[in-house]
């Protein structure tokens, strides 16, 4: 069994049992974003947070295991994306990747976004013209340093 | 001449008049965000906008003009991004890809977020253990309908 | 079990009896472009089409349940077609696919063609000369916008 | 001077003279479509077709001969395209592509729908929703045949 | 079971009885060409042709529907062909390629010789300085048509 | 000056002057193939077939030495060809790739078709439902042999 | 079964057993080169070298009839190999690439050294500064003919 | 001017003058392995060494100057070569690579033969059957140790 | 059972038992670097070394006897690593690359770094701002000879 | 101009006057390793670093604006390295990647290592079995947090 099984367990009895994931990270006490992302492989969940993954999920204790195991991260099959949803943030950076890097080192200087220190927020945006999908991400900003 | 030429003609300018986008953008009157992808060649000025833009950065007429033909998009040179700043925004979708799709058909159903009908907004967020960079994005949902 | 498992399903079973896709599209009572692309697993059933999928193709309710989530998208093994009947409009898009965006933005300024909120109608055109392929494809334009 | 360089130059005069392709296709006495793919060095011109191009776009008399030599073909600098009208294109086919090919081999049998012996027509299609890109196609189907 | 699946049953059936594809293709009645790509899961047979090839490699029912559905071609698993035999005729396209569409389109202009209404017959062609392969192709010209 | 040089030139004569490449071989006394693959930058041609290849195409005395070099071959610029002329023939070897190697190994046992001791013809096949491109290849077998 | 598992089962085999590459090859009676070759799934073994092997290596019946088809050849996972020894030989051709093509042309002429009518002897060369790999490769010269 | 122009130079005046490369090695006094490498782009030589070449092939100052800077190695454009000759070195290392690491590892253990401490001579060998190519090449074996 | 059948039983045992990578280098009585990397696939055990990792890791005889055997090295399933944390080091060395070239070559001439000869040491170096990761690498310079 | 110019008219200079990067670091007043990477184009010089900077390799005041200007970065030209000086990093990266991974989420949970508030210094060891390339690098962990 490895993590990716996981993964797939837990997916299965999402859909089995109808659980949100919205539902799943009340119960865990923690953002949506995060707790799906640890759910599809990603993060590294606690003792008490694996515990409460499995018994939502009614994983076996070996599953319980590998949550607590940081996993090897990156969730997509192929380096371009093929899913129209996923593709279309693939497009952002496409178009606006220069413009992120001219406008963020205007601001601060030479440096990046830290990936690492980052959370984000993923909200409907009700809208007369059409509801609108809304993502607030924010990331410590690291400064290159000269040494 | 072509629009890249404009583009490195606009960056040459920029540099030797010291010139920031946030200041571009208010004499053109719309987001620094917009205006940015823009001189870099990701988006159409109408006429007037690219006499403005023209003013600023001292173009000749043929790059006026070439401001106000749509672009072919796409702003970076390889598939997978080299400059750190550029790949944390993919490394994201890497991480995150599956998790942004979890959540966004979790409430709107089958269908994406429009990179077209987008718009976003980048911030400095002062913050005592270390200023962060906030991102808002918007962008329409758009389903998938049945025919 | 998983979505493409259910698609394996569907394939198996629809040689066994002989089906049409044509005739699985009309008894779900929806074109057969749209069903067929369900069945192959890149579009998403409501319960009671899922249902219907379910009893033409003996489905298990574990794969019923399936077809109701939202699937990862992408048909194809490779990103450039093997295929010969696939690849030629790989082909096309390489050949045409400058004229496409020429045409469109002449038309309609800058902005896309929606793949999502899309419909298309494949049909036989008799001709002496030897029938034809006649394909329609319909998607809503979608501008850029300022901001 | 090569093709290339031929393609551009019409570019660079259109945008000039601020010419339309539907005008220039109106002169040429043939579709649009047509036209603006040989203009972009993907089909090529009679004598009397690259004569009246010549006229149009000013070309000198080497590049005039230039339009009547076969081109190499592909218009597009990467196998998957970075552009967003583009790439629009290529996700029907990921998504579509297996539908294409069941319901063309269900009306016909084994064989493809030709690329060569090929037309097609790009139309705006008025819509109060938001009007909308409609393409017609017509491939000649070519069936494998047995030896 | 899919249609690699009946590929393999083929081929270790073909080892172990000690089969020849040219006994194979005479009792079928075609060309040995034909019957070995359809054999390897290129082409499709018809309801006669897939019993006998059925009868011969010892295939169960489902194997033999199977046949008779057009398969996802393509037989390779990488672009670039890894075997020093298939490989030879990858080199010969790119030394040769260029040459084929000189001489093709000096003397059919503007088209492809279609990969699909196409035959070919492969003979040992001795020669005392060590026997030759030959190989006989005769593909229809397909011409580019203005409309 | 480069040997890709030369071919440009000889291209851009050719297309002035109105050359053919059949009456080019002619006046150099060897196939029409092997002589336009040597004037597409892909064989190494003797002093006094440089020196008449140099006459036709008035190239200079660099360019008439370059001719004698064994050139870097591999005359197409990307894996997977885009021509549609010349990727039929890559489909070709995708489509019966597997079938020439059973065949030819079936006939010849270990070893391969040499693509260097190897010649090709290509003709008009006149046919009343559409004239034919015939090719004949002939290489010599080459055996692995046990050591 | 297929090749590649005949392949693993003498690898196994190999390590349970302790045998030596250079003892299986002795008692086959050919070089250790050409025989770790075929073992790894390169070569074509004759009946009684089959039979030999098959004794060695304890094969079933199946396996020892494998062994005597031609293999799909290629015994790498990927283009550039991650193996640090393999890669060596790789790099080798990077830089040394260019070299081996302007002093086998020197020598010889255009034409190529045969990957097919050759033979390699690997040996460890005593050394007192640490003993050597000595390899030596031996493969005729094919001259490319003109006709 | 880097060190690609320098290889131009080189090869240019090399053709110009029809200077063998045995020849140029014989003058600097090392292998004409080591000098072909170094000539076209690959090795570092030394200020005397540098000298010779430059009057050689009639070099500028700042061509003999950057001779002697250590440069990016790697001759080949593509990561699989396209051209026959060294395409066919690639071709051994496919075929027989997994063979090297098991002869090269039973003989030494686990380590690789060094590209770096590594020479290399090849040589014609001469046969009634057609005169060969022979290539002895040398590399002191290094050992992975435990730490 | 191949390699990477020992490395996920190793693995799972390690999160079942709660092992550290630490623990077991001391049980080894060798540095934690190259055990891990061992028992992660990388390195040779000797005998005595695997017999320990097997009664660690209570693996069955023919695990033990496989960690004797070299492996085929590779541990990252992309070229371009996808694992921010590994990500990382591919970034370093592709911002740091031609600086590390630049330094090794100025201070011990033409020549690279052993990746062979090589060793490592990973540690934890307290930081009032944020505890740091201290890698120090030491590889023996082997220099290009001149023969 | 732009970026790429600057680093190859430094390069010129650096041999031109043969100048030494530990030189140049120390006229700056930081580390060879900061500054080096600064010279070749991948780190940003404020006003006085560049002023300085100009004056060692005599640039132009356009040159002198660009190294205070953020650079893209990325410094090699494939994305697996051909040089073996920089493969041999690209190697450890591949051999011992999953091994940093476990040792550093061993001792500091999940997380990375911070390839921007990080810090190298590269030093000759000597040694008399041949000296030694030694480097160390330090970098900030940084946890990924819950939210």
């Amino acid at each position: 069994m490895n993590r990716n099984d996981v993964t797939e367990m837990i997916v299965a009895t999402k859909i089995r049992k109808g659980l949100k994931w919205g539902d799943v990270a009340k119960t865990v006490g923690l953002s949506k974003e995060w707790v799906t992302a640890g759910c599809l492989g990603q993060m590294t969940f606690d003792a008490s947070q694996a515990a409460t993954i499995g018994d939502i999920f009614e994983l076996p204790q070996e599953a319980v295991a590998l949550l607590q195991v940081v996993p090897y991260k990156g969730s997509l099959p192929t380096s371009v994306p093929t899913d129209p949803l996923i593709y279309r943030f693939y497009e952002l950076i496409n178009v606006y990747g220069t413009t992120f890097k001219e406008l963020i080192h205007e601001e601060f200087g030479d440096g990046i976004m830290s990936a690492i220190d980052f959370k984000m927020d993923l909200q409907r945006e009700p809208n007369p013209a059409g509801d609108r999908v809304s993502i607030t991400m924010s990331g410590k900003f690291l400064p290159y340093k000269t040494y």
